[in-house]
């Protein structure tokens, strides 16, 4: 007998990449940082006492709050703690998209939202990105005429990299009547020459919901904690209505203060990571993978067209190195790569060669 | 301008038990264990480095579900891991209650309940308790009658202590056609000697969804980690779909595994807290503050006639100590009050005896 509602009934489940237990793995398939959190992160997991865990943690992670606004110019009430940024997307619907309501995303995007919809019972549509992975000239215009209550974007965008400017989500902001939730999850990758920053938008849109996470940015995706900006009118019924009353806990709460205190270690990883991109795609490109710019932590390389993506993918996956191939429109001749340590990506280009020429 | 659902606009948030910073009150506030994890736990936690949080936890916790699975008697597909037990609980909602059914639930409950009823935009319907706490007659009765898709019961129950025996949840399951949630969070205070076991019924009852948490027994509330037991028909939708995709994090993980394979260390713990309770039962009688058996880490006491429950609170936290008080009807009496350590419950009923003569 089943007792699932019928949406439930009639889903799938998200699948997240394969998480090997083994570490000598070279793992490029679900674009975890490739190096360690700062030693600062380190020293406060140290300090945490089992007696610290007695009590419950601080409901609404008031310490955290108040580090992250400070870190973003922003204040405390405009910061929504969550367990990994996945936590927010879960909240944003059930707050603010009632069963039946329009959500609006873009074609491909995170594999993620569209379960999301599904579990919420809301109707998703997809907005198709044009074939060099830009957004249509009248996606503005379609999604005033949606009449969708949210649209989620992925911006940088996951998995093609690439990045709308700020200017165009502000006038995204105005136009549209519904909340518009900007998933910032790969956003500390970006080229600083970008000048790219949501952030003060929140003041002046009140529809303007921001994710930020730990996972990717700061080398904490085992922590599961994430973090929303936005104006008090949406940071408040989540902080206090939808939320569960303690959704993150006290040792995710320390690390993660201790991790957006050393911004100067994490700018520096970022640098790193965007030097060994570069240098990546560059490589790529000379074996005939092409990809475009990125403005993440990953890339998504096009196979030449006598190869299949899912061969290749399985030969590396042979040589202990995984790197994820989406089984979806528009992206079976692709696979996502994530960057790695400089070792690590020169093991892949190594492999990659041998595969090409195999 | 509100973006909120209106559900969601209407409902009140969650209240919880007030969490102060100082380590110098004496806080029997929150039901959380007055005696830390067991050395186990301390030493699984300084074996963590943070280069283990770079990457992804286990997305399903499969060690904890298999060591689980051994503790309990029943197969790692039977247990869901979850951020807390509240997790759980919001999680039976989303996949098995559709916006409009029904819930059941007893009045009083924990009064998380309604608020979960509130955010999923479901019927909540409060079937009274009779004035000694027991449950009424008719209540299996009832519940058929309601056709609701859930019943929840927190057993033993919260706030009064009570226990129903397995016998009678057999029953309800039995002829109950909805889910049939067990509360179990303070079932490790449980006397032997009542022999409660719910877990061998999910083997034949597909509709029992058993709660349990390391918040109380195991001394790790701050942790935020709960587990639910179930036949695979109600574990599977939400381990596969409704669940977020990696809902508890490898700290947690690792020190749920720990603390779960100390069953020594934790029974000890739990016999040292039912001994207090019974001593402590006692002298609170004698003070004329009247309480019934309680199978939980606290007692609900009614304050006699010629004192406000309300201002005894207010009086014993001016002397820094926490019970907790609900505006609630039937409980405007009473308080609630966990079990301390020793220490802690002789400064409770030394500073009770001043409050009452004063």
């Amino acid at each position: 007998m089943s007792f699932e509602r019928k949406n439930i009934a009639n889903m799938q489940g998200y699948v997240p990449g394969e998480q090997p237990k083994a570490h000598t793995v070279i793992k490029l398939n679900t674009n975890e940082n490739p190096y360690p959190a700062s030693p600062a992160v380190a020293d406060a997991l140290a300090k945490i006492r089992v007696e610290d865990l007695r009590r419950y943690p601080q409901a609404i992670a008031e310490d955290f709050r108040q580090i992250a606004a400070d870190v973003h110019g922003v204040d405390a009430e405009n910061i929504i703690p969550t367990n990994g940024g996945d936590e927010l997307l879960r909240l944003a619907l059930t707050t603010f998209v009632e069963v039946g309501d329009k959500i609006i995303v873009t074609q491909p995007t995170y594999s993620l939202y569209p379960v999301l919809a599904e579990v919420q019972n809301c109707i998703l549509e997809e907005i198709p990105l044009r074939d060099d992975w830009s957004i249509p000239a009248d996606f503005a215009e379609s999604l005033i005429q949606s009449r969708a209550k949210m649209c989620i974007l992925v911006n940088p965008h996951a998995p093609t990299g690439c990045l709308l400017p700020s200017a165009y989500i502000e006038k995204l902001a105005k136009s549209f009547e519904g909340v518009l939730v900007i998933d910032e999850a790969y956003v500390d990758f970006v080229d600083p020459k970008e000048s790219y920053n949501c952030v003060p938008l929140i003041d002046s849109h009140e529809n303007i919901l921001i994710l930020r996470t730990l996972s990717k940015g700061y080398a904490l995706a085992g922590l599961r904690f994430g973090y929303g900006i936005s104006n008090k009118s949406l940071a408040n019924p989540i902080m206090f209505k939808t939320r569960d009353s303690y959704n993150t806990d006290h040792v995710s709460q320390i690390l993660a203060c201790a991790a957006l205190q050393a911004q100067d270690h994490a700018q520096a990883n970022w640098e790193k990571i965007r030097n060994s991109r570069s240098d990546l795609i560059t490589a790529l490109n000379e074996l005939g993978l092409v990809t475009g710019a990125s403005q993440t932590n990953f890339v998504l390389v096009q196979v030449p067209a006598n190869h299949s993506a899912i061969n290749i993918s399985q030969a590396l996956k042979d040589q202990n190195i995984l790197v994820r191939h989406f089984r979806q429109p528009r992206l079976e001749d692709k696979l996502r790569i994530s960057i790695g340590t400089e070792k690590e990506n020169r093991a892949l280009l190594s492999a990659l060669r041998g595969v090409l020429q195999g």
